[in-house]
């Protein structure tokens, strides 16, 4: 048995998300999974680095599966890649150590957050941006994301119904990009991230933005622990996973080294 | 009765090209003249400045039609909006002389055709760019643009059975950028193009980026009159009509002015 990595780019807008939920659902890792054992005659498990929703994209999704195979890793590249449908594909394979997990070896996540901040909805960005018409006061954003930075309690910000052992978790980034009245990123590096975390916190800076929330209201949300403290989530389709961060580098890197 | 003028923005994926073509299809034309007769009470005709084929796209095509409604222009456009897809959207509406015919009127035209030049497909820009995997020598390609500007019988570059008075065009630009090994843009400004021009002209340049055909054979391609003597026609999803320009200015500088 071999432990292969695949670096992973999708437009989830036709996905029920990442994570496999049977024959009658169509996820990323059910189509790859798919792909796999046909090429090695026998079902393979393929595990994700984390799943992703309904919806949100990924330019570099890592993921890792052991399997029997003669080919080589530029060759099983080619032959997934011929198989897969139109909106995923096999960025890099690379040979691994054997006990390489993609989750639990992830060491930081990369997101990106698109908002078209404009009166007037964009059909060419619309598979990829959330639409705020509303103008967005960029400095009150800034400030907020700030104060998001480091090690907290994110219960607030994490999806309702949750059941993890701890929601706290480490945000190393969060930076603004873009302009007023055009196209908006927010990028959040972290150590790991809650389900509808980016989301959440997209949400809440958006209501920032719209000068209905104060940036200095953001500790207070933090420490509420308290989903209601924050506002709605962020549509998921204004998502992308951007990389996800190992040892030995990130994958958006070792995607540019691919084939 | 009063003139209108609009740009509009579409995603070109799903539709049938501008041109109505009744009941059974889905085009842009038909799609906004439906909204507008709806507006107006009766059926509205639509003209716009020429038509895209189907599955390209457009950043401010522009279009006239005449009706009478007590709307103002900013109203207009709002209910057209709440009314159209999400793949097509009004970017302006303005009053306009009664003679302003937006097909006869047009000076010049700008469409944008983006290749993906890398050797995987990539699924987030599968829509809007042509995939093409062998690696381009982008100074051959800029050399062959020059040889296609200003006035030539491009006849060798029109669709098979056109049916045109004259194929005498002036290309007024043919601009490269990006970067050998990722997203490339070939933008043409024009006073007209004929059916298939723009894909016609970057199927030929593509061949001469992969070293098929050299720069310096343009010019007997031009003379032959013949659409033989090109190369194949590049797909349709890598085109988008960036601006069509008037007396008065230029569409994508007016969409920028709306609502």
């Amino acid at each position: 048995m071999t432990n292969f990595r695949f670096i992973i780019e999708y437009d989830g807008t036709d996905f029920e998300g990442w994570q496999a939920q049977g024959e009658d659902h169509r996820t990323v890792q059910g189509c790859i999974a798919e792909a796999l054992a046909t090429l090695a005659g026998e079902p393979v498990s393929l595990m994700g680095s984390g799943r992703t929703d309904a919806g949100v994209h990924a330019e570099a999704q890592v993921a890792n599966a052991r399997f029997e195979t003669r080919l080589r890793e530029v060759e099983l590249q080619r032959a997934l890649n011929a198989t897969l449908p139109p909106d995923v594909a096999i960025r890099a394979v690379h040979r691994v150590d054997d006990d390489f997990d993609a989750r639990r070896a992830a060491l930081s996540k990369r997101y990106r957050y698109t908002i078209w901040n404009h009166p007037l909805r964009s059909p060419l960005r619309a598979r990829t941006s959330w639409w705020v018409r509303a103008p967005l006061d960029l400095s009150a954003i800034e400030k907020a994301a700030g104060e998001l930075l480091g090690e907290h309690d994110f219960a607030s910000f994490q999806a309702t119904g949750s059941q993890v052992k701890s929601s706290v978790r480490t945000l190393l980034g969060a930076e603004l990009s873009g302009s007023a009245g055009g196209a908006l990123q927010l990028e959040f590096e972290g150590d790991g991230f809650l389900r509808y975390m980016v989301r959440n916190l997209v949400g809440t800076l958006v209501e920032v933005g719209r000068d209905r929330i104060a940036p200095d209201a953001i500790a207070g949300i933090l420490s509420a622990c308290d989903r209601a403290a924050a506002a709605a989530t962020a549509p998921a389709h204004g998502l992308t996973l951007v990389s996800v961060r190992y040892r030995d580098g990130a994958s958006d890197v070792w995607a540019g080294a691919g084939e």
